[in-house]
C-alpha cells in the first residue's frame, strides 16, 4: 500500500523566503501551499504550483490565520462563520492559480494554529469541512488522525486523508505535543525514521510517555523549515524507497 | 437602449465602514465589490454579494493595489506579471464567495490607481485583460471608454463594457481629470445630471476646457463614499427613470 | 474633588474613520490615542494630538495588539517579552509626534483585548508597567480599578490612575462584562448617568447581579464609536457640570 | 582619516530573516536598522540594537516606505507632509528601544526607494531633514554624496555624512544606477575593492560609461543580503585594515 508524503511549501513573502522548497519538492508527493494569510503571497503561489508540477507533486491549499508576523502559529479567537469565510477566501485565491495552470487542487490542509484548533474543536472542524465541501466536494481534506477534523470532514462527505507526523512527538491522547514543549519536535534522524516506519507498517506511534497509540495514516507530514528538517525528510524518503514502500499522492 | 449604473461597494475593513452600501444598492444595477487588497476583507465580500442578490444587483470583482492605507489610490510600480498575479489572486478569492452563493461574476473592474494605469498603459491593460480571460472568458471587463483597457480587453476576446462617469470631469483627451485636481469631482447635482444625460443620449461629454468629447458608454459609474455622492447617485437614477431610460445590468 | 473623563480617539486608518473625535474632544479631559497597531496610523496620531491641544485635552498613548482587522479586540497569545517590546514600539512612535508638537504624554492606557489581559493577568500587567516605566517614569498609567494593572503599575513606581466605566456592566468580581455578553454595554442614558454619579460620589458600582462593588476611580472612560455613545458622553459631562463635579485631566 | 562602513541590518520580520547580521556586525562600524515599515518589527529592533552594542557598532534608524511586500524598494507616491510623519513615526519607535538600552541614535538613513527619492527630489529631502531635526538635531543624517538630501540636511542644520557605495555602479551624474539595470550591483570582489579604495583615497568613482566622478565620502555602504555581498563586505574591511585605513563610526 502506498503512502503519501506531504510538506508545507511556498511560505515566503515578498523578498523573504523560508525553508528549502527546491529540495523538499524532490522528497514529497503532495505540497501544502501557503495562501497569503500566514505566509505566501500572489507571487509565491503560482511559482510554487509551477515547481510542484515540474516535480510531479500534487498540490493542496494550506490556509491559515491572517497573521504574517506570527506565521499562523498563534491561536486567534475568531467566530466560526469568520473561519468559514477565511477558508473560502484563501481557497478561492489558490484555485485561481491552479486553474490558469490547468492543475487540480488535490487537497486542503489548514495551517499551524488553525490546524490544531480544527483537530481539537468540533465546531471549527465542522465549518472548515463545510467550506471545503461547499467550494468543491471533490477536494480531499487532510486532518490529524483521530481528530475532530477527520470526523467532521467524513460527516460532510469529503474524502478525508488521515495524517501522521514523523518528526513530532505525540501525547497520550494521540495529539501533537505543542511546539512550546521542548520535546515537541524530534531531532534525531533515527527516531524520525523509526516513527515513520511504525506509522506505515504498524499504524502506531509511541507517545512521549511511552504509550502505544493506534492510528491510521494515509499521509505523513515532513518539514523543511530548517536544514536538519530537510535532511530528515530526505532520509525518510530514501529509507521508504529502500524498504519498498511506495510514495505516492492521491491523484 | 438600457444603461447600466455601477458603483464601488463592500469597501469596509474589519470594524471600518465607508460609503453607504445600503442606499447605493437601491440605485445601481451592477456592484464593483472590493476584494481585500485596497479595501474589503473575507467578511465584507460574502456580505456584500448577499446584499447585492437581495437587491437584484449584478456583481463584479473590483481588484486593486495591495495598499489598504492608501485605499488603492496611490500608483504602485509593479512588474506586469506581478499585476497579472495580483488580479488572479483577488478574482479567485472573490469567485469563491460567488460560487457558494450560487452567483455568477458579471464583470471585473480594476480599482483606483490600477484602473487609471490600466486605461493609460497598454501593457498593464493587456496583462489585466489576459488574467480575466484566463480565469474565465465569460466575465465582462469594464474599462474607461476610449482607453487601452477597452482595446486590450477586446483584443483578447473579452466582452468589454465601456464606462463613463457622471460626476467626474474629463480632460480634452477623454481621460479622467486626476483626483489631485480641484475640479476632478463634480459637486453640483445639476452638472452631474447634465453629464449623465449627455452620455446616454448623445454619447458625448464636455471636457474641462469646453471641448466636446465623443464617447460610447454601456455603463455609468456613480459614487457613494460621501453623503452628497449618494444623493447624486439617487438623483441620476430617478431622473433616468422619469425620462424613460431603462437601467439594467448585463445579466 | 475633580474627576477625569477619558475616551479612545484617533482610531481611523488611511481613508477610514471611526467614532466622532470632533464631538468627543469637547467632552473629555484626556484622550487615549491609537498608536498604529489596532487602529490609527502616522497621519492620525499627529492630527489627533493637534486637535487635543486645541481643545485643551491631555494626551495619552493607547497601544494595542497588532490586529487592525480585529480592532485590537481579539486576544492574541504573545510572549510576555513580546508585549514589552510591543508597548515600547507604539509608545516611542507616539512620543515622536508629541515631542515635535511640544506636548507631554500624560498617560498610557492599553487598548481592548490587551487592556483586559493586563487587568487580569499579573505577568502581562508587570511587563506593560515595566515598559512604560523604562521609557519614562513620569508617564501615568491608566488601569481598571481593582486590577493587576493597577497593582503592577504601583509596584514598579508609576503614578497609576484608577479607571471606571460609566457605560459598561460590571461582574461581581468588579471586572468588565465581556463584550460578547449582551448586557456588556449599557444603552440607556439614565443607567449610564446613574453609574457615573455612583462612581464619583460613592466610589461604588452595582454589578449585573445587583451586588454593590466598592471601587475607587480617578478617571471615567466614555465611548464615542456610535452616535448613541457620543450622546451619552455629552450627557455625563453636562450632568457633572450641572452637579458641580469638576472635570479635569491630571496635568 | 578614518572611514565609516555602514550596512542595512535587522531586516527580518516575524519568522523571516534576511541577510547575515551576525557576520556583517563584525565588518561595519555603523548599522542602519529597519524600523518596521519596509522590514523589521518590534522584536528585531531591540535584538539588533543589542547585537550592535555587543559588537561596538553605532546604531542608526533606517526608515522606509510602508511596504513590507516590496521591501521598501517600490517608489510610492506620498504627499510630502505624509513623508514627514512617516519618518517621525519610525524614528520614535526606534528611539524607544535605543532609550531603554541606554544607546544613542547616531544617525538616520532612509531606505531603498525613499533614499533614492530623497536624493533626487528636493522637497522630499527637505521634509526628511526637517523631521530628523525636529525630533533631535544631534542625530546625523546619511545622504548620497552630491544629493539633495545632503544639501537639505546641511541647510536645516544637521551634521550630514556623505555616503558612497563600493558595490553599486554610478551614473555620469554621480547617482546610483537603478537596481532594474543589469550592471547596477557589482559582482566581482576586485571591482568592489577598487571602487572602495578610489572612494577613500581619491574621493572619486568611475561611472558606468567610464567618466571620473569627484565625490566626497564619509561613509561607505556595504550589503549583506546575499552570501556574496557578505564576502565582499568582509574583503573591503580586511583590505582597508591591511592598508592602514582606519574604520570607525562617528561616535
Amino acid at each position: 500500500m502506498p503512502i503519501d508524503l506531504n510538506a508545507d511549501l511556498g511560505e515566503g513573502f515578498g523578498q523573504y523566503t523560508i525553508g528549502n522548497d527546491h529540495e523538499l519538492l524532490k522528497v514529497v508527493s503532495s505540497a501544502n501551499i501557503a495562501c497569503g494569510f500566514h505566509a505566501g503571497d500572489y507571487r509565491t503561489i503560482p511559482e510554487t504550483i509551477k515547481q510542484a508540477q515540474t516535480n510531479g507533486v500534487a498540490i493542496g491549499a494550506h490556509p491559515g490565520f491572517p497573521d504574517l508576523q506570527g506565521f499562523g502559529r498563534r491561536a486567534m479567537n475568531l467566530d466560526h462563520d469568520e473561519i468559514y469565510d477565511l477558508i473560502l477566501y484563501q481557497l478561492g485565491a489558490f484555485y485561481s492559480f491552479a486553474k490558469v495552470q490547468n492543475e487540480r487542487i488535490q487537497h486542503v490542509k489548514p495551517h499551524g494554529a488553525l490546524y490544531n484548533l480544527a483537530n481539537q474543536e468540533k465546531a471549527v472542524a465542522e465549518v472548515i469541512s463545510q467550506a471545503v465541501y461547499d467550494f468543491d466536494p471533490n477536494i480531499k481534506l487532510y486532518g490529524l488522525s483521530k481528530s475532530y477534523l477527520v470526523q467532521a470532514g467524513e460527516n460532510v462527505g469529503l474524502d478525508v486523508k488521515k495524517e501522521a507526523f514523523a518528526d513530532r512527538t505525540y501525547t497520550d491522547e494521540g495529539l501533537l505535543m505543542p511546539r512550546t514543549e521542548k520535546q515537541a519536535v524530534k531531532g534525531e534522524t533515527e527516531d524520525i525514521l523509526k516513527q515513520a516506519f511504525m506509522i506505515v507498517q504498524q499504524q502506531q506511534v509511541i507517545s512521549a510517555s511511552g504509550k502505544v497509540i493506534e492510528l491510521e495514516a494515509d499521509t505523513i507530514c515532513l518539514h523543511g523549515d530548517t536544514l536538519n528538517a530537510v535532511n530528515h525528510a530526505k532520509a525518510v524518503r530514501e529509507a521508504f524507497e529502500n524498504a519498498g514502500i511506495h510514495v505516492s499522492s492521491f491523484q
